[in-house]
């Protein structure tokens, strides 16, 4: 047994979705979650300036004597989950490979959605390719989208009329599946679904990345067996951080405003 | 005659219109411009932050010998002009101050938009009253465009649906004036203007600051007459910086992709 907690990183509220899985898949782990609020949106800016970000996200949470780290950030993974896995002395697990690795062997054709930075990286892209290199991958930058869910626009006319210009990309495509590479698009599922060819399976990463990091620390013998205790810490509380993560943790968990702690990590 | 710059800064591109007035004005000043584009937008963050953000960003200004420093930003004006004014030995400039000093004293009613942060510090309304504190000030908070005019979306049908949506709260009101209460916000006056009663002046803050810096100035007598150098510094050189300053600089200036320095400030 292994009371450390796990280290959970996003740019805001989006990694939320990913803590509620792991909750639910891992119910007696501790938990510091890490939202740097004072400096996102994280899908507009550079390669190195991100890696620097998930740096000092690691460092800090190291300091808090985690026992794994998962970068819940679309961007965070996708430009930075290669230079940074093999630096620390802990397991850090990104969203892309545990989705990936849950794909079944015969899809053809998929699309994904995220930020401009992960579509540039082609992170995405290259992991489907390393183990199915024979499926087609279209994907498509969805800028705004993030700051919308951190604003709260998820619902509203605006919400559904950026959704359906970035979705049209997908018309007149076979796409089996859409995967949502930002964790902070399942907070547009209910516009995305009425956007989308009803038979196109939509892959939220967030479930898949708690059953990946559930094998892990079972295979690694860290799984914690007690009362479990989140904490969260924000880099800028004056986001709608509490507002929007409470609405995606309704019925698991609900965070109180002392719960949250001031932090800088820069 | 004093050859030391001015400085100019903002979260990204915005200021970039300040910049043009005050190059129209004072055409043989040297300017430092700063854009703190690995931590914009600034619109969304607290006053704290901000305030922190902007000391950072005067330091790294002072480092670079300027004569004086313009904070060509609305938010980082709104939080923080107040806070850091007279902390050093320099003049700064802020967007709000010469914007309603150069009001008409017989303004009755005025329009404010702003970021979330801006609208929420009442700093506009508060500089306003303390003038003409008869007149009636209505403002609007706009999230996301800021960041829309980051990404470039500053004419597009999504830019037109989310200012139609914000402009509404001054339907059947009698503003006689809109005061652009962020240096981003003169990339969307195309816009603004259609949806706007024909009869509102539209009021952008970047020609009454560079009036404003040249009375300084010349006051001062910190005026400069040689050959004027600008340099762009940025905190990260992702964004679509280079393309949207060249847009608003168009036939005054050209900004070179070598002219912008990388720089943490942070």
């Amino acid at each position: 047994m292994d009371t450390r907690p796990i280290g959970v990183f996003d740019s805001g509220v989006g990694g939320i979705i990913v803590f509620s899985e792991i909750i639910k898949k891992l119910p007696n782990e501790n938990i510091i979650y890490l939202g740097d609020t004072a400096r996102l949106p994280y899908g507009t800016k550079s390669k190195e300036t991100i890696i620097e970000y998930t740096k000092q996200a690691i460092n800090f949470l190291i300091k808090q004597n985690v026992k794994a780290i998962v970068i819940a950030c679309g961007t965070a993974t996708s430009l930075s989950w290669k230079e940074v896995k093999d630096l620390y002395d802990l397991p850090i697990v990104g969203i892309i490979k545990p989705t990936v690795e849950s794909l079944e062997p015969s899809i053809r054709t998929i699309g994904v959605i995220g930020t401009s930075g992960t579509i540039k990286s082609n992170a995405w892209e290259n992991e489907i390719k390393s183990i199915y290199p024979d499926t087609t991958v279209i994907s498509k930058a969805c800028p705004i989208l993030a700051q919308m869910a951190e604003d709260g626009w998820t619902e509203n006319d605006i919400a559904k009329l950026v959704i359906k210009e970035y979705l049209n990309t997908f018309k007149n495509t076979n796409i089996e599946k859409l995967i949502l590479g930002c964790t902070h698009y399942p907070l547009f599922t209910k516009i995305i679904k009425t956007e989308l060819d009803g038979n196109i399976e939509i892959i939220d990463t967030g479930e898949r990345c708690a059953k990946f990091l559930e094998g892990l620390l079972t295979e690694k013998k860290l799984i914690n067996n007690e009362e479990p205790e989140y904490k969260f810490y924000l880099t800028d509380t004056e986001s709608k951080f509490l507002e929007i993560a409470n609405k995606i943790l309704k019925g698991i968990y609900i965070i109180d405003r002392e719960h949250i702690k001031p932090v800088k990590i820069g």
